[in-house]
């Protein structure tokens, strides 16, 4: 295994100590939980996270304007519930806590297990799960993929100006339902607890419907030019997006070139456009990855002017 | 070959119209020169360029505070004359233009050449050209590679702040002779263009002292954890450094994940207090790359205030 590790039993301390050390606006409490340090006086405090190896998420995301706290799991591991509760102590002002959480079972269950035993010691807490991965068909059972960030960030903005618990997460809550995503993969991560690929692709293969895991897609087939990926793409997503008014984000999953996921937004941006789509606003960038998986996903909510201004509204996250 | 591409023969004309469509502040001139929509109405302008490839550079750091033009090779090819001539046409003021160069031949002869040609045409045009990467012991024929970038930051924080040309150019000049870099790979990059990879490397392997081209460096062993991967680094970086209050960059390669980088930030830190340095600023993320290579490069700088401040000034580049 080529890793830039010390030992693969402690790379999840490794990471978040480089992380505290590089970024002087947070800090760990509970060993796993990024915090900042400016902690907020008042108002709705935002905790998310899950299992690492989905960086700049979530811990990247902490900062003024969008997280207060980000608990880190080991790699594709849940963090444990006390680990959630610790995070909800530390951010609470008063004014409550809102949970992120993606949909998985492990997440799912440990962040509401930790959601419940906080309220057991009179802190109000509420949380909404993203289920945005349309690759899925049940839609209970979607992943939470990268519009999650997209959720960080619009509930960020409403906490900052001053909404109630209450209001984010029923404002959030009717964004959610709306954000669809889909993702593809030409490689396997190197999974560096393991040691191993997260799954076997043929050297001329690629996977259609990934998870950010490596969970399994809709189909493999032959690599293809990139338009034709998008339209295998869209075939899935836009059976799913009635407004033509959108916004996009271009996610790559870590082991992809900047310069490709440009190609990316130039091939999707002239098929949605056949498809009288508008795209308003555009993130192209590694936002939710899965380890060094070359691959990229396609992520699409409505437009509306309260969303838009909200996810180009100001954080001191450098990785948004 | 696997790769997010729709024909190799069109890479660069791909990867800038997506970023243009994706980048609402930016356009494209002549075919591949990067402008900020929003020109300067007076002031220096900042030029630079070269082979794409080093994605966000440098193209991603067209931005208010940062540069005003990026000339774009293919890739890893330098961008020729006529080109760069049109980029300083394009930015040009009456304040003069300074022509930001990486150390190859190519890119010296071609930026120097568009350079001439604008002086016959009375433009006030200089140049500055980075040398930084200490893998190549005869410095005047050291290849610049990602201390490039915070010269971008430098002088566009000068000429935000009203500097004649004559002052950045001066001020610059005595900055570049400290910038001091060195650079590693665990995989050689594929270039789509041709696609095949750059060098062949083992699969035990790593090289120290990569150019980001895949250039040859120092040696090869086999790979080795990151504490003793940093060591090596560093045998060879702080014989020349002097000062020991310190900025410092860990650059990713291009298909390096963040989570790796931090994993290299916290052993580097490390070494460094071992040896008596004080890190005043990190930079941690993927600024110059060299497609999807696996490795990074560490970048050191003495800190100064004048510096410091400038490298943490506000650009609307969301890749700085």
């Amino acid at each position: 295994m080529k890793k830039l590790i010390k030992d693969k039993n402690q790379i999840l301390a490794d990471m978040l100590d480089g992380l505290i050390t590089t970024n002087p606006d947070v800090e760990l409490i509970s060993d796993t939980v990024v915090v900042r340090k400016d902690k907020k006086q008042s108002g709705v405090a935002l905790v998310s996270g899950g299992g690492s190896g989905h960086e700049p998420a979530h811990a990247g995301f902490v900062a003024r304007g969008m997280l207060d706290a980000a608990v880190c799991g080991e790699i594709f591991t849940s963090p444990t519930p006390d680990k959630i509760l610790d995070a909800i102590k530390a951010v609470d002002t008063g004014d409550g806590v809102l949970l992120i959480i993606k949909n998985y079972a492990g997440d799912v269950m440990n962040f509401e297990m930790a959601q419940e035993m906080a309220q057991m010691e009179d802190i109000q807490v509420e949380s909404v799960i993203i289920r945005d991965d349309v690759a899925v068909s049940d839609t209970e059972k979607r992943r939470g993929v990268a519009g999650t960030v997209w959720v960080h960030k619009y509930a960020g903005y409403l906490a900052e100006n001053g909404f109630s618990l209450a209001d984010i997460k029923a404002k959030v809550e009717t964004v959610i339902p709306k954000i669809k995503s889909i993702g593809m993969a030409l490689t396997s991560p190197m999974v560096p607890t393991t040691g191993k690929y997260s799954f076997d692709i043929d050297d001329q293969e690629m996977e259609i419907g990934i998870g950010i895991h490596g969970e399994k897609g809709l189909h493999r087939e032959a690599v293809q030019p990139i338009d034709v990926i998008i339209e295998r793409l869209l075939d899935a997503l836009l059976k799913e997006v009635k407004e033509k008014d959108i916004i996009v984000m271009v996610n790559g999953m870590g082991g992809t070139p900047l310069s490709e996921l440009n190609i990316v937004a130039k091939y999707l941006d002239a098929q949605l456009k056949d498809h009288n789509f508008d795209v308003k606003q555009w993130f192209v960038g590694d936002y939710m990855t899965s380890l060094d998986m070359q691959g990229f996903s396609i992520t699409i909510v409505p437009y509306s002017e309260d969303l838009g201004e909200a996810l180009v509204a100001p954080t001191a996250s450098r990785y948004f």
